[in-house]
């Protein structure tokens, strides 16, 4: 990635973009984690979309989250715990960026089911506003899943 | 690293604190898994605090902390790994950093019983000494365990 | 970040290696899940070498990752997922670096077994060729497994 020229106060900035699209996405489980819906909302863009599988319509909007999310982690849900790893971000442009990230996420139910695993991924997308980097999209693709609450998923599409 | 000009020498220690922080996570768990507790304490200030959870009392500095650690190690695990991820680290100062990070954990014991699993986070606090970054303060806080040697653990503060 | 000289062109390269370099482990286990052989092997050196443990010969170089993995990608599992953490990479020089890395690995199996859960770690080696960097080796070594398929693993070398 050489041949940068004298004028290179570019260098960082794809440094910093990383991070801060990274930590968006640790900042997703965790306030998912601690059950803070109006936090995990604030995470992404006014018109973004969230698909969570088939079995849900996409969220449509910010100001749609907190309503459809709150429900699960109030009701359904004694805890979660959502580790992310194999963050692959790539920077299409100064505004732009595009994500893959896996989480292995588990779950505590509060009507005592057994605890549900889900071993998945994030595709996403993010942008640069005027508040910084927020996520435009957010769509859950799982590998598996076991125990777990919902019955069909967006796949990750492995070559059959 | 080499190369860089004389007036440089601020641009990469942000990056280079990061990475040496992560590090220390990351070291932690590599040092913990293969028993080596001493190499485990090396990584904390000497006057570091080590919490654990409510069942003990904190560990009090680094010379406390293989006395500590050493029995579980022997005695208690036949084997351990600890996955790190979700690294989120706010750099305070030059010399001070604070962090949070995620750990889920898996724990096989020498008598035989089921697999401990621990869905937990890092709490922590570093500092820059003479010797480098180090580790000033751990808490560990628990989302959940499954088949756990210990019943209580401190929670990571889900709003109910 | 602000504050560079003119001359610090090099300053990111070391960020650049390490993004690179850990770019090949998520990208093997993302082609490893998806099915991907060909794109598994395009990950690592002609002269390669990949270790799986004690009961397999090491495959030695890059043609033959597909006849050998395909196998199992086709016939044994049903899914898989990688979860890769705790990344820990050495620069050696400005071509050559090594890594450790740790991995949650969740296998469903085509027969029906139970799903096959390793916690393990890859011990491996890089080269920057004329294609970029490359995996030259790849060592798995496991700290313990849970209903999979294989019976003996290569051991993390935990202190007795």
């Amino acid at each position: 990635m050489g041949g940068r020229g004298k004028d290179d106060y570019d260098v960082s900035a794809p440094v910093d973009a990383r991070q801060a699209i990274t930590d968006l996405l640790f900042s997703y489980a965790w306030h998912f984690d601690r059950n803070e819906p109006e936090l995990v909302a604030a995470l992404f863009t006014e018109d973004a979309s969230l698909d969570y599988g088939p079995e849900w319509d996409p969220i449509r909007g910010r100001a749609a989250v907190v309503p459809r999310i709150s429900q699960g982690l109030e009701e359904i849900f004694e805890a979660t715990s959502h580790h992310i790893s194999n963050v692959m971000i790539t920077l299409e442009s100064d505004d732009e960026a595009s994500g893959r990230a896996y989480v292995y996420a588990w779950h505590r139910y509060r009507d005592g089911s057994p605890d549900g695993h889900l071993w998945a991924q994030y595709h996403s997308r993010f942008l640069r506003t005027a508040e910084g980097w927020r996520i435009s999209e957010l769509i859950l693709r799982a590998a598996g899943t076991q125990d777990f609450h919902r019955a069909t998923m967006h796949p990750i599409g492995r070559r059959d």
